[in-house]
C-alpha cells in the first residue's frame, strides 16, 4: 500500500478526495491537514465520513511529522499552496497540487495572470500539467503535477483535438461556462447564502478569469499557435457540475458533423473517462455528476460549431482527475478508485 | 399620507417590508436604517429595489433626525431592538416591533425564554401581541405592537379556535415545523451556504425553541389554561415558506371532521387572509408564498387530528402581518398593500 | 371598468396573467377558458387563487357567450391560438395574442419558421409586434398585438439600440440563453420531472429555435439590414427567469464602455421597466423575477461586447408585457397592475 | 461470479441497483427488463450508464430466455411484481422483491392494506422481511426476500430497539416523514413537474399510507404486542433522501438520554451501516445520500423522546438494502458493492 497525505482536507475538494481515496485499493491516507479543524476528528467537519477515517486533522505547520508519505495532494488555496508544495517536493514526495500555483511555467505570465509572484520557478519548470488524457506519458514520469482547473478541463478536453485539425475552425472562440456553486469553495459568503443563490442565476466573471489565460497558454503550447478566447462564467443553483459551451466559427466546410465525432473519438478512444455522445444526444449534468466522466456533445448551427462538455467540477474537474494523475504516477490502473457512477436522480 | 420609518431595513424582513410599503397607497417611507450599509443607496444592498426608493440608508445612531414619523417598524435583531423601540415609543411614534423583544409581558418568563433581561418591562406591559386576526380590537387601540414570530403565527392561527372548543382535543400537542431558510436571516453562515443547504434537509431545533414558549404563553393567556407542546423545527431547501404540522389527540368523538371546518371558518370568516381549505385539499407553500395568505387544511387519522398550516414566513409570518397591524392601527383597510398573490410557479 | 377575457387561463402564463389582472384598477376579467378544467372553479387548478376569482373555467368552444369583452388575451398554444384570435378579432374585440401565431407577417417565412401554414395572413398583416418599449406608438393604435417571445424580448431590448449604432459592433452575434423551466409550460414531461430537472443543467436547443428567426426578422425589419445569430438555449433548475448572454464582436474602437451605457439609457429613459445597470453591476434573476423589470448589464472583454439581460419569462417575457401592451392600447398608465417588486429571496 | 437479472430496470430504483451492481465484485448482470424501453440500449433511457453496460433491455414477457440466473431482483410496480416473482421463484432462482407484494404474510391483512388480493399466499408465507440488520439470520436462509419500504426502514431501524425496552416509551407514536421526490417514481406527473415541486413543500398523505400498516405489522410481530402510529408523509424539493421524525411519549423516567444511545449502539454495533450519532449531533440528508448509511439522532423534549433517522430512499431505502440482502443470501460481505460515500455537497 502506498501512503498519501492530504493538505487542506476539509474543503469540498479535499472532502471529495477523501471519499475517492477511501475506496482506492492501493493507497492509505496517512494524514490530513486542516487549519480550521486542527485536532478534530474528520467527521466533526465532514459528518458524512463518520466511522470511515480514524485519523484526526493536523495543522500544516506540524510539518515534520508529515513527511513520510509517497505522495502529497495539496488542496490548499492558490497562492498559499506553493509554499507547502515546495517543502514536500524537496523532501522527495511526489506531489499533486490542485491549486493554480504550478499550472503556468513562465514567471512573467504567472505574475500577469494571478497578480502574485511565483516564488518557486524551478519547481514550476518541472511541474507537468495534469490533463490526464492528454499528457499521460509526461505525468507518468513526473514528480510534480499541476492539476488543471475545472473550467480549463471542461474547455481543453473537447478543444485540443478539434483545434489540432486546423482546417475545421477559426482559432478564436467564445466560452460560456455554466457552473455549480461548490466550485466557489466551502467558506460561506453573501452571494452563495442559500436564499441568495437558490432560484437565482448570476454572472460570475465576464472579464478576466484566470482560467481564460490557463486555457490560452496550454492551447498555445500544445498547438504552437496563438489562441484567444472570450471567456465568461455564470453561477447556477446546483451543488456540483459544469456545463461548458464553446462557440467556434467554422472555416469553409460546413458539413463537418461526422468529422468532429471521428476526431474526438479518435483522440480519446473507447472505455476511458471521456465519452463522446452520439448525434442529437447532448450533455447534462445528471449524467456525469458524482463520477469522473466527462460527456461531450456538439452541434453545427449555420457557420458555427458548438461544443458542449459536462463534468463534475469536484471529481473530473478536481479530486477525480488528481487521483487519475496519481494512478498514472504510481502505476495503478487509471480508473482505480474512480468507478463511481453518476447519481442521475 | 402617513410617514413611517424602518429600522434594520436591509435584512430579508426589512426588504420584504419595503416591497410591501412601496405599493401601499397610504404611507411613505421617510427613512430606513442599516448599520452595515449606512450611507449607501438602498439598491446597493437590495438591487431589486433599483429606481424604486430614492432614500439612502442611515445609521440607527443618527436617531435625532429620524423621529418625525407616524409609525416605526423595527426589524432589528431581538435583544437589540428593544433599546431603539423604547426611544421611538417615548418620542410618541407608534411602533411595530418585529423582534421578539416585546412578545412576553412577564419579566421572569422573558428571562427564562430568551436568556436576557427585559430592560423595558413598562413598555412590554403596554405592547399588544400582533396576531392580527385574533387581537384586532386590541391592536387598533395600541401604541405598540409586538409582531408575532412566524412559527407562532403558523401554530396559533389554526390552534386558537380549535383549543377554544375544549371537547375536541387534548390540551397537549406536537408541532413539526418545516421551515424555509430565509427565516434564519440574511447573514451567511456555514449551515446555509448553498452547497450545504441545497439538496439537504436538516434538524434545526428539537429542544427549546423560544417560539415554543411564545406559543404556550399566548395559548395559556387566551384560554386561561395550561398548554404544553413538543416543538420541533427543520430546515428545508426553499427560500420562503413554512409548512406547519400540528398533531393533537382527539377526545372521545372521532367524527369531528365537519366540526373542525366549521370552527375554523366560523372564527376567521370569509374574505380575509386565513383560508380554510376544503375536504381533501391540503396546504402547499406554492399557494401562499409571496402573499399574505395562510392556508389551513386538516385530516383525522385514527384518534388524532392533524392540522396543517402554510404561510410565507417573510410576509404573513413577518412583514405582511406587520403591515396588516399597521393598517389596523392607522385605520386603513386591513388588506391595503397586501394584495400580492402567491407566485405559484 | 374595461372587460377582458382570457383564453387558456390555467397554464403558467394564464395564471400569471390572472394574478396581474386581479390587481389592475381598470379591468375586470369577465371569463376565462380552459379545455382541461372546463366547468371547474379556477382554484381547483390554480389553488393559490382561492377566494380571488368567482368565475369558473369555460370551454373555448362555448365561444358565443364569450364575445362581450373589450379585449381578449390568448394564452393558447401556438398553432392553435390563431383560430380563436381570428374569431375575436372579427367580432371587434381588441386582441393580445401571447402565442407565436402572429409575430411573423410574411406567410412564406412563417411556414419556414414554424412548419405550419399561416391561415390568417390578413390578420398577421395588421398585427403589431408587442415589444412594448420599442413599438409603443404602433401598439397604441393597433387592434391586434402579437406579444413577443420571452427569449426574443430578452435579446431585442438590449440589442436594438446597440445595433442601431452601426459603428459599434459587427452585425452577427451569439446568444446563450439560460432559461427557467416554467417557460416550457405546465404539462408534465420526462425531462422536467423534478428529479430529472433538479440539480441538472441541460441543453435545450442548439439548432433551430423559432425565436432565433423571430429575433432576426424583427432586427432586420427595424434596422433595414440582415442579421444572423447563433442561438442556443439551456434549461436551468429555476422556476422562473431568463439570463441572456449576447456576444458581439466590436468594430475598431474597443473603448466603448461609456457609449454602450449612454445608448441604452438614452433609448429607454428613466423610470420605466428597463433598468440599465451601472459599471460592474451585473444582472441576476433575483432582482427581476416576480416583477415586470428587465435588467441589462454589460462588459467588454478584449474585442467583444457582452450584453446580459435578465427578466421573468412569465412577467416581462409574457403576461406582464401583455398587460403593458393592454395598458398602451386602452390608455392606462403603462405600469398599471405591474407594480409588483421582485421577490429577491 | 454469480449471475443476476433485474426486472424493471429503468426506473429510479432499477437505475440505482444497476449502479451498485456495476461495482460489485461478485455478480454479473445477465439481463434487465423494461417494458417501455424493450430493445433499447440501457443508456438510451439511463444516459449516465453509457459505456458501462453492454446489454439491452428485454421485455419481461420474453421470460423463457431469462431464467438462467442465480438471483432476480424485481423493481416492478407493486401489484404487478408478484406475478413475475412467482415465475422466477418456481424456477428456482433466489428472489429479492422490492415491491410491497410480499411484505405482509396474512392475506386478509394484505387485502385491507393494499386493496388487492394476494395471489400467491404460499410464497408470501415463505418470504422473509428484508430489514437487513434485524432479520439477518432469516434472510441468510431464505429463498425469497421482501425488501422493506423506504419509510418502513426509516422507522423500524430506530424504533425496534427502543420499543424492545418496554419501560422507556409508550407504545403509540407519531411519524412525520419528510421525503424526497424520487421515491414517487420516474413517471412524470403534475405534482412533481419541476415548477410545481421546486420551492414547494406539500402534504403527501395524512391518512392511510400502506407503510403505516407495514410498520405496525412488523413491530407487532417482532415484539408480540400491538402498536399504533399516526403516520404522515410530506414531499420536499430534494431528489433523494428521507428525514424521518418519530415522536414517542416517555414513561416515568425522563432522564433516558444515555440509555437510548446505549440501546441503539448495543443493538446495531459498530462498523455497519447504522450510525448512531453523538449527543447534540442530528441527522441531515447530506451525510447519507448516495450511500447505504442510515444516521440516527435523538433528543428528549419534556416528556417526549424524538428519534430522527436519515437515509437515501433509493439506496438504504431500496436498492442498497436489496444488495445488502443479496450479499447475506449469497454469502458475500454485507458491504460488498455498497462502499459509496455520501456526496455531501
Amino acid at each position: 500500500m502506498k501512503k498519501v497525505g492530504v493538505l487542506g482536507a476539509t474543503g469540498y475538494v479535499g472532502s471529495q478526495l477523501l471519499s475517492i481515496l477511501f475506496n482506492h485499493s492501493g493507497v492509505d491516507v496517512s494524514w490530513v491537514t486542516s487549519e480550521k479543524y486542527s485536532g478534530d476528528r474528520l467527521s466533526d467537519s465532514l459528518p458524512h465520513l463518520k466511522d470511515l477515517y480514524g485519523i484526526r486533522c493536523t495543522s500544516v505547520s506540524d510539518i515534520k511529522d508529515l513527511e513520510n508519505v509517497d505522495l502529497v495532494f495539496s488542496c490548499l488555496p492558490s497562492g498559499f499552496s506553493m509554499n507547502f508544495v515546495e517543502k514536500f517536493f524537496r523532501s522527495g514526495s511526489l506531489v499533486i497540487d490542485l491549486s493554480s500555483d504550478f499550472r503556468i511555467k513562465d514567471p512573467g505570465m504567472f505574475k500577469r495572470i494571478y497578480g502574485v509572484k511565483q516564488r518557486y520557478p524551478g519547481i514550476a519548470a518541472k511541474a507537468e500539467y495534469g490533463l490526464a488524457e492528454v499528457y499521460t506519458k509526461y505525468i507518468k514520469n513526473s514528480r510534480i503535477v499541476a492539476n488543471p482547473g475545472c473550467y480549463a478541463t471542461a474547455v481543453l478536453i473537447p478543444l485540443i483535438p478539434i483545434l489540432e485539425c486546423r482546417e475545421i475552425c477559426e482559432k478564436n472562440f467564445i466560452v460560456d461556462m455554466k457552473s455549480s456553486i461548490s466550485g466557489a469553495g466551502r467558506a460561506p459568503r453573501p452571494a452563495f447564502h442559500f436564499p441568495e443563490a437558490n432560484q437565482n442565476v448570476s454572472v460570475d466573471n465576464l472579464k478576466d478569469h484566470d482560467q481564460k489565460y490557463e486555457i490560452e497558454v496550454i492551447l498555445s503550447a500544445i498547438h504552437k499557435d496563438n489562441y484567444n478566447s472570450v471567456f465568461s462564467t455564470y453561477h447556477l443553483p446546483v451543488n456540483r457540475g459544469i456545463l461548458c459551451s464553446i462557440y467556434l466559427k467554422l472555416k469553409k466546410d460546413k458539413s463537418v458533423y461526422s468529422r468532429v465525432s471521428e476526431i474526438l473519438k479518435g483522440y480519446y478512444g473507447q472505455g476511458g473517462f471521456i465519452r463522446v455522445l452520439g448525434h442529437g444526444v447532448l450533455p447534462a449534468l445528471h449524467n456525469v455528476c458524482g463520477s469522473n466522466y466527462m460527456d461531450i456533445g456538439f452541434e453545427v448551427q449555420d457557420d458555427h460549431l458548438i461544443l458542449v462538455s459536462a463534468l463534475d467540477n469536484l471529481v473530473k474537474g478536481a479530486a477525480g482527475q488528481a487521483v487519475q494523475n496519481m494512478n498514472i504516477m504510481l502505476g495503478f490502473d487509471q480508473s482505480e478508485g474512480l468507478k463511481n457512477i453518476a447519481d442521475y436522480s
